[in-house]
């Protein structure tokens, strides 16, 4: 997997979402800065400052309007990440507790949400190379206070007005996945399995490969098998013929790269991920078991589908253990990274 | 993962089937009394010489008594394992041509299982040190011949006469996993999943170990949800409730050390790994995935719940490149120390 690692990080415009602030969030945004100031790429953050000024400088974004003027007036912002973190500002309608989320700042969660996707939106349909970073926040807190959207990422989509076409891939340093299907049970997934299914989502990530992780081919898109040894030429199962099978004519004959149904087992060893560039996956599990174990600590979360950049660290909120030092920001810092090189990729691809 | 180096490879008597001589078994067979011929364990080959005399000396032996005289004329044969692989020897129906398998010779390849399988159990029980490694066969082309059984395993099972006692626990240097459903659908394995199979698989998993593996105390199994998340409290599928915990529940009340449901993306992470003993998984891939994606050259296929200890390679007869010297002998060559070692643990303990 190549990366640029040339860029300069003064170049993108980087919004991170505050998340929820009784979670890790605040703690990994903190660590983040830490380790990112003096590297880049340097970030904007949309939370309350309360939230991080005990433990770092923060630089209070007077207005929305500093920043929407632009990329000159970024660049000035930028030599002042070494010293502080540049905050857009907002306030949470109750105080946040490590560890005990509280419904009444839902509000102000989706808020940073929707600010980020506004200006990165914005930003980027004027040419600007940007995007943004969520923090992650919990589902249940979020439904409690009425938020109509499983996660972040149709909303996301709706936000963008380009609801439906959001794919989630998940990245690290070893391997690209699309879990094709989603956090339903794994008797639903099957379910919901179809060849349009395949075939809609393989496209938007092959083109997302290339418009922003700079694939200079065709992408190779490896399928995964949905049942043992990938059905065994239907010994143990017929959804590779079924299913999985005329996605992939499909997509052939439109000039994608795909391979056959491949036995997931063996898909994930060094030698098979050399010969392609993700890896489509039928349920969540396929794709999340391989990533996890070969890294835990650097997956992650890209949207691809929308017109704007977007990802998250793939880990959740861990109330468990917020407000104890105990965070890993590793995550999120190679969301950052990744982040910054796709928007860089982006704008050299326009 | 604990394994004892220290052993003595004279003190263990282990058979080695034929396998199909058409797959790339005589030719692991080969690289395995290479590279074991100095350091062991040795084993004993039973199978057509004409498969390996063009290649290695090999040593006959007359006939079975020279066996089943036991351990103390076994010990005499160690020494010449340096100089020449024993072997007991079987002759094929037809000639083999590597890459061509023939169900002329199915008889002959299930003769050598049986022979093994027979020899080893009768020193196992006249106390004698003793195991079996099986060499890869097609169960297409013995179908095709007759052979009423899906693979080695429930044969083996038949030939102890304790049919559907066996388990399938893959091992490799990072991890143990049990599939607790095997070579079918997807969809099948959902169906098959029961509290009892559950709970009987996990015994058996937990009695080998520690009578084969010396586990100095109770196992940690670890038990990988089905859903994604372990089904998030019901949120994503319900088998987490109505099928893995009454498991759970009744392992517990027997005494065995057994976790609730894992979440399966991250349950093979390095850390997570050193908290269990095994993993026993829902179906074939959860195993197999992360097995395979840790390490896929050492990986082993221990039966247990047999009478006897019966190991073999985790990989197939690799048709295709049979007859090429391109086989990598490694998971034969791990099957073979692995086998010794519980054979050497179980005598310990008995």
């Amino acid at each position: 997997m190549t990366t640029d690692q040339k860029h300069s990080p003064k170049q993108t415009i980087l919004f991170l979402t505050q998340g929820d602030p009784a979670s890790i969030a605040p703690e990994i945004t903190i660590k983040a800065w830490k380790n990112l100031r003096q590297s880049g790429p340097a970030f904007i953050w949309i939370g309350d400052p309360a939230l991080l000024t005990p433990h770092i400088p923060v630089h209070i974004l007077c207005n929305i309007d500093e920043v929407l003027e632009g990329e000159a007036s970024f660049l000035s912002l930028f030599p002042l990440f070494r010293q502080a973190l540049p905050v857009l500002p907002l306030s949470l309608a109750v105080p946040a507790r490590p560890g005990c989320p509280d419904p009444k700042n839902a509000a102000r969660i989706a808020q940073s949400i929707r600010i980020a996707t506004e200006l990165t939106l914005e930003l980027t349909l004027k040419g600007h190379s940007c995007a943004m970073v969520t923090n992650p926040i919990s589902k249940d807190i979020m439904h409690i206070a009425g938020f109509q959207h499983p996660g972040h990422t149709t909303y996301l989509a709706e936000l963008c007005q380009v609801p439906g076409q959001e794919v989630m891939m998940l990245v690290n340093p070893f391997l690209r996945v699309v879990p094709l299907t989603g956090h339903v049970s794994l008797r639903t997934a099957l379910t919901q399995l179809t060849p349009e299914l395949i075939s809609s989502k393989a496209r938007i990530v092959a083109r997302g490969l290339v418009r922003d992780f700079g694939l200079p081919y065709t992408p190779r898109l490896a399928i995964a098998g949905l049942n043992p040894h990938a059905g065994e030429n239907g010994l143990m199962g017929q959804e590779e013929q079924t299913i999985l099978t005329p996605a992939i004519t499909l997509l052939r004959s439109e000039g994608f790269t795909v391979s056959d149904p491949l036995p997931a087992d063996t898909l994930f060893t060094e030698n098979a991920r050399s010969l392609y560039d993700v890896a489509l996956c039928m349920y969540h599990d396929q794709a999340l078991i391989p990533l996890k174990t070969l890294d835990m600590a650097h997956g992650v979360n890209v949207t691809l589908g929308l017109p704007i950049i977007r990802t998250s660290p793939d880990h959740g909120t861990a109330f468990s253990i917020a407000g104890q030092g105990k965070a890993d920001s590793r995550s999120l810092e190679s969301a950052i990274r990744l982040t910054a090189q796709m928007s860089l990729q982006r704008q050299k691809a326009s």
